[in-house]
């Protein structure tokens, strides 16, 4: 199986990290592709580069996801998920998605350690987007940015351990979501630290997806994912705008009109 | 005042509808000036259009918002409404949730009508996402297409019509929002033969926005809406890697760090 | 464009307090009319004075909206809002409605400020009534009375400046809508010590009805809101029996049987 | 026991009618008087009556409610509840409300039959208000009006007993209410003709409220239902101005401050 | 009337002392019946333990309901609940659902104590699965066990006043349901240091069952509760498995097919 | 990897076919194990059977678990799931859960079918307990019983693919999850006759389990899935006995107290 992590943010550094993390989990025989967004924020943290992030997302996906069986979104607002479920024929996951469905099966009700005040806010319209709000115990920001936890990796871990705690103990978490492609390898190295289990997306996402391939569901044929083609566009980059229009590389119009 | 009205599809004989729509409900010296997505669909009509014009919508804004003192996102799916929120510290409307806004004040609950099937769910989502689910008594889907509803407008309005009256009688919808830049003339035209309210974004999001000029509400200084400055970022067009940068064109830093 | 401002407290402090406010954001133009309750509580505070002022202000609905353009319930309840907007063909707004609808377009979660204990359940109530309580973040109650705050202004202010700091750190409050008639004129003294948009209703309200009359929609000829006529009562006012009655103060019948 | 059946309507024929439905319930030793509204709709059909109906509905208990031991309110929209559990130190229950929650004792979700289509909206708010919306599998509008039950009641009951069953049979209803005080005596008639319990509220709140009375839950000292006093009014009846007030006929102040 | 309260768990005490409660508030001529568990935990305290509680209370229903008019489930999480009403045709109450149903009555939001942590979040499920979750105010954990409330009541009851008056003043609770058996006497024994309201299960729902035998609701004949005959099954104790069958002891079968 | 399948219907017949169909979708190198309830109903149909299974799953689990790997609950209602979760500390899935979490990945908003009209409700209140009713769009019964599915398949089929279309095109459902256990070979025979995706528990359920088998998530040590010992019980099977106990069968006490 051939998975691609595509990473919106345009550093590559982060997307060698979750790419490494993905290894870890993937299934023997799997291999592991990552890429990164060709434009926006170096790291998203603002709702103006997730909008960006999206469509860098299906713009790299045009051109990248050809000849792989699945996607997993590697960015933590899980930006363009739908947009790619309807643009591609195979599984896509978000990375705080899988995270989010692991989590109902181990637990009535997570909580979520999200970096950054202002992602405390985006991050609960995630959730509530996925319909899984009341499965949600409570939230904690951890005041710190991803450069922090790149820098002094246990001045990070020790208020966030902390603040695992509270969830667990004051909001009746039953297992802890940590939010972010940076906090991918966290759970490995602070679990043992804390009473419930510790969830992050890239992991989630790789197993799952694992199994969707092999699932093998189709894709619908009608409704919001349904395929289309013959749609004119402006300005865009050529792989994306020739997906859209259903006209591959070699001319032909494919799909539906 | 003036007002922006920031189509993200990128055909200006929409924009020029939507204009003329704009102006004919405009509270006397206001000005209105509408301005097209730079790149994207001729017509936003799948999720991954969406994506990509929301993006378009923070690119036209970085450029073209300076000197307003509003902005009305004029197309269905408000794509990147929060986004331009954060960019801007000026008052900003998406369409569809002005007519949303305004059918809370006339209507208990209300209906919704949408042109074309793949727009039912994405539609239901926006609702959702503004937490006014508990508002719809129901949703129709017209089925048709834009081009449709511009080559014969009768042919159109019956239906809808009758719809109308089903979203009132059966699922008790006591006002009916039309979705979409292309149903801005349609109350004025078939209003007298319902027995509900028709409101549509365009005019509902011009009075509210003059609304919310005169108020001078201040833009957050927390959250997720927070001003922002010193995000590095590649591949953009100036204005908004310039925006996002927090440099002035004049080559200052500007806003917080 | 005539607004009047129906206060269903019977002390015509209050109103005269919240015209002025209302004045103050009114376009050119615009003329305001305050109005008193005919019976009932000084100053409403409990859900006994309240449920009396929903009849007080149908009560001078009937006597004095005949020739307005629109109309400001101003009082913090909104007691009496949908019969209101059943009774009369021009738009009506809560000053509460309008401030939330107000901050819905500022802020993705919304705080709130009462005045008094006994208010924070009903205030939950109203905003429930509003399908609003998804983007509801917090809320605070300010100990102390309507008399305190007239009594010494800062004494009140500063407390308030701090809850409002709360609800924004802690909650993820985006904009407070502070709830009362009395609070009208607290975020044009307060507003520059808070992080977030200060809402109040008065304002919010008036300019929105601006907005409303010149849209122009329909009175809705179903549903729940639908006119009515032929209904007999006994002991009311004359104007209010007559007005369910459907009879003219010339004797002649309107609207539908 | 003393039971007040407190009808806000003014029509006395519809009070007795109540009145023997709730003694046909009562237990031995229980005693039944009713009572109606002093001024308002003869019958309550529109949202105008129903707040009109609030009032008097406390106007009403502040005169007769010294010397029962619990008060039913006996009209369909349950009007001034609330209100009156605030006024009140003796249990009060709504006759819809009763049979709400009877319903929610023997159906995981239950239907609804209200007469007139103008109360399909105000029902629903009413079922929202109690928080049970997710309990109700559907409403039917029985498109009639009282007088036309009173009139020719095969007529009237053949469509009911058409609709509990599609309400059973399509939307999953396990039992049924009967909205409005004119069906009280309606479950007798056609129960056996139904599949599912039929449910009124006069029957199901008599017997809830003995349950209550035995119960003996002091009333809250703190909250939205606390004791008042020294509330000062202008214009209202002499009992209710004076319970208002909190002084007593006899001269002395009551209650707290 | 006769009730049995049918107490999953197996130990004889707690069923004797919650009968005692019973009787205290069982109307004259009333008469209380327990009956535990032929199998189980002891006390139940588990999720484990709680599903096979589950199947105790309907193995002994088979045995002893046959001739009384209702049932109460003695147990703090109501389990076997829908089962035993599918079961039989006779009223049947769930201790804490009787308890939050009668909490409705007094309070627009109920506080909840539970006793030991890990009934909380199971506490939570139960009050979300009757539908109540918007009812509820806060929900507040004594860290104790059962035992520790037999051995020494003052040092239980002290922080439980402490806690109600948190769930009052904090949370906005205006009356708090005392969850689990052993917390039938409590009420008695501190109310009157408490400002709301506090409930208990058995005496809330001993007087409701009296008023649901009197009200006399027939079974449903359809649906999720409908009677059903003829199931096979194996390893069942003899009454369930005659039941289930539909087989009367004296060999007749019973019911539907 | 080893996964056990626990059907806690006591027929083999169904076991058998469900354990064909999770080798089907098991990975290679995963061997699957099937088991029985020990006691209950041939085949779980009603809410009194869905309450024994639940025990009947604990309590093979407590004898059969020992040495796999990962659980799959191999019955339509998931009965006893939590238990099972709290019961065991290797990963545990619901057969319908997993395809409930399995459609959130492909789907917006999920329709389900189910077999025979009682199981309506009792599935409406298992989505809810997972929090998902928001996802759900619909929900079609076939009017059948799992006997008639194994008599005459084509029979059976036909009214799926109609109900199925139904769903897709009336509700908006953009996949459709086939409720219980003789359903699982159903998506493999009419999926390419649905425009939609069809998912069943039993390979959504494999694929997911191996997926967490390899994530290798701690056991929660607080809340309300947290290890146990040391329960006394009376009148249950030797290993379930002596797992609650905490005792060995070689006479050790195990875990916390």
């Amino acid at each position: 199986m051939r998975i691609l992590v595509a990473n919106a943010n345009t550093s590559e550094e982060v997307t060698a990290t979750i790419v490494a993390e993905a290894e870890r989990f993937a299934g023997a025989g799997t291999t592991i592709r990552g890429a990164n967004g060709r434009f926006g924020a170096r790291v998203v943290g603002t709702r103006t580069e997730t909008v960006i992030a999206a469509h860098a997302l299906v713009d790299l996906l045009a051109e990248e996801a050809a000849d792989v069986d699945a996607v997993l979104v590697g960015m933590s607002f899980d930006a363009g998920l739908w947009a790619a479920r309807e643009l591609l024929d195979i599984p896509v996951l978000g990375m705080t998605e899988a995270a989010l469905l692991t989590a109902c099966t181990v637990a009535p009700r997570f909580g979520l350690a999200v970096i950054g005040g202002r992602n405390a806010q985006t991050t609960r319209e995630l959730v509530a987007s996925y319909g899984l709000t009341g499965r949600m115990a409570g939230l904690t920001v951890l005041d710190a940015t991803p450069q922090d936890l790149l820098a002094d990796r246990e001045a990070f871990l020790r208020p966030l351990v902390e603040d695992v705690a509270r969830l667990a103990e004051e909001d009746g978490a039953e297992a802890v979501v940590l939010v972010g492609a940076v906090m991918a390898d966290i759970p490995r190295l602070v679990q043992e630290r804390c009473t419930v289990p510790l969830i992050e997306g890239i992991s989630a996402g790789i197993v799952m997806l694992e199994g969707l391939i092999r699932l093998g569901l189709p894709k619908a044929g009608t409704g919001s994912l349904a395929p289309f083609a013959g749609r004119p566009s402006i300005g865009l980059r050529p792989p994306l705008a020739e997906r859209l229009a259903g006209v591959s590389r070699s001319g032909q119009t494919e799909g539906p009109a």
